[in-house]
């Protein structure tokens, strides 16, 4: 039996953090052997909320290296800039045309955008994200997208437009699916409800040991917890959710002693450093490996994009066919 | 010192008729050896108002036919169709990020088509169609784009485009200006104010002489003279509009004897018949001759299409390079 199609992508952000890992990554990863997985690096999805652009080919870049220390195989699974397939665009372009700008407007993953960035005057081409979104899926014929719930609504226009593709021109695409199960948020060591690079409170894959301990030694914790003999909440510490994630063995001791007073935070952050720099050792030294042969690693780039644009040639020359454009 | 260059389109609409002759064509041709032409046939701007696509194929290869019949020479300018020159759609998506949905918004000639068209939901593409028009016109940096009036707020749009890439990514495209000069319109054979397929009140370039003797026979003139001898009104004679514009030498003499009665309508369209089938016979013939030969009308095609390939290649070359994306 064929195995079903996969399209997950990021914008690239540079390197990557551990709530990248915890949130998509570790995802990503457990599922390249059940499916048929493509790995978009969502460059120009970036232009939607940013216009500087001098630093998305190294960030790209970085997060390729990322993607492949932490186990992503480009040989089962191609990985590609959306701005080297033209394809991209050319399917944005015809998706631009079968979906109403209301429908786009009522996007709620835009409302909350805008809210949160502060944006005065929406861009055309912000409104028409989940366009570029739908053409990224449907261009390989994704039958799964796996997303954070902020993104259901996207799917959902991706769906649509490729309903009414399909109703109009002939059947070409299918009506792709979210797959929303093991997404998770990582708390951000500042205490903020999720990790992020703007915010600075993340601890990236790349991370060496020093720079670890120096991140979790400056970490909040339960803040009515001054010193060791002081009972503490553990359900309110963000290291003891780093515990939960990187080092289960001792969540119940750590729980236990955490509350009695008997573990103090120092001693505490102590134990989840070494997790976590054990979690990330393999990892970091994959990538310095990568690192010393950078010409290898443009390699396995070209090589997804070569991969990648057969399959968006071959659907766009469908996409013609049932429109009769020449 | 180098030709300034003119990007000029038509959407794709089938075979011209005398409107678009007197409109838009008379002038390209007058413009091809001051200028570097380039001329596109805009099949992707069809779907901003119109999702059927069955009949784009044949009504670009029809529009193709009389451009050249006309004199449009196809060595000078090259000829190209929208949609086999994937830059379009790369620089429409760059350029979507550029201009704020707002301005889209205010573009007066949308609202115009909103209301003529009794459109409920404008799509996406359709708001976007001044973005795609500035990717048609910067891609081949055309100095200077001949539009009629209702185009003016397009142009405008097409400039703020140009101008925040150059400031944003730096200097790669022109301003581009209007050129209004030689434009006009032609009145419909029923009397309304415009020429047009869509309201069957036309005479095709293509338009055998029975067929155009026919069509004129049924054309409305001055209703008040209904037989020789009534006094009539030249100037709001369809009939006289035409003599004005293909039979200039016999208008005083016609102007004269309408008013005083001595030259009854129907010996009067027997005169306009005449001199529109002399003026549409060597482009006739030019046509049958085009027809007969359709492999050597594709390769004007093609070859028109690599030549503005190359062009738009390097346009977009320019553009990654500015913006730095790979």
């Amino acid at each position: 039996m064929k195995k079903k199609r996969i399209l997950s992508g990021m914008r690239p952000t540079g390197k990557l953090h551990l709530g990248h890992y915890v949130g998509a990554l570790e995802n990503w990863i457990s599922l390249q052997n059940e499916y048929d997985n493509y790995h978009l690096i969502a460059d120009y999805h970036v232009l939607t909320t940013r216009l500087e652009t001098s630093d998305i080919y190294q960030d790209s870049i970085d997060m390729l290296i990322d993607w492949l220390a932490a186990g992503l195989d480009p040989e089962k699974s191609p990985m590609f800039r959306q701005s080297q397939i033209k394809e991209h665009s050319e399917l944005h372009l015809i998706f631009s045309m079968l979906i109403a700008e209301n429908r786009l407007k009522r996007n709620p993953s835009l409302k909350d955008q805008i809210r949160d960035l502060h944006i005065e005057n929406v861009s055309y081409g912000h409104l028409g994200y989940p366009v570029l979104q739908a053409a990224d899926i449907l261009l390989y014929k994704g039958d799964l997208v796996p997303v954070g719930e902020d993104q259901l609504p996207h799917i959902e226009i991706t769906r649509e437009i490729s309903r009414s593709f399909n109703r109009t021109y002939g059947e070409v695409f299918p009506e792709p699916e979210s797959k929303l199960s093991v997404f998770a948020r990582l708390t951000g060591l500042d205490g903020n409800a999720k990790m992020s690079k703007s915010l600075n409170n993340s601890i990236l894959l790349s991370d060496e040991p020093a720079v670890v301990e120096l991140k979790i030694k400056k970490a909040v914790t339960d803040p009515l917890k001054v010193r060791k003999g002081d009972p503490g909440r553990p359900d309110i510490c963000t290291i003891f959710s780093y515990h939960k994630k990187f080092n289960p063995a001792e969540v119940p001791a750590i729980d236990r002693e955490c509350r009695s007073g008997a573990l103090g935070c120092a001693e505490c952050k102590r134990k989840i450093t070494t997790a976590i720099n054990d979690f990330l050792a393999p990892f970091i030294e994959k990538r310095k490996e990568l690192e010393s042969r950078p010409d290898d690693v443009l390699n396995i780039l070209h090589d997804g994009e070569s991969r990648a644009k057969i399959v968006a040639a071959e659907t766009m020359s469908q996409v013609r066919q049932v429109m009769r454009i020449g």
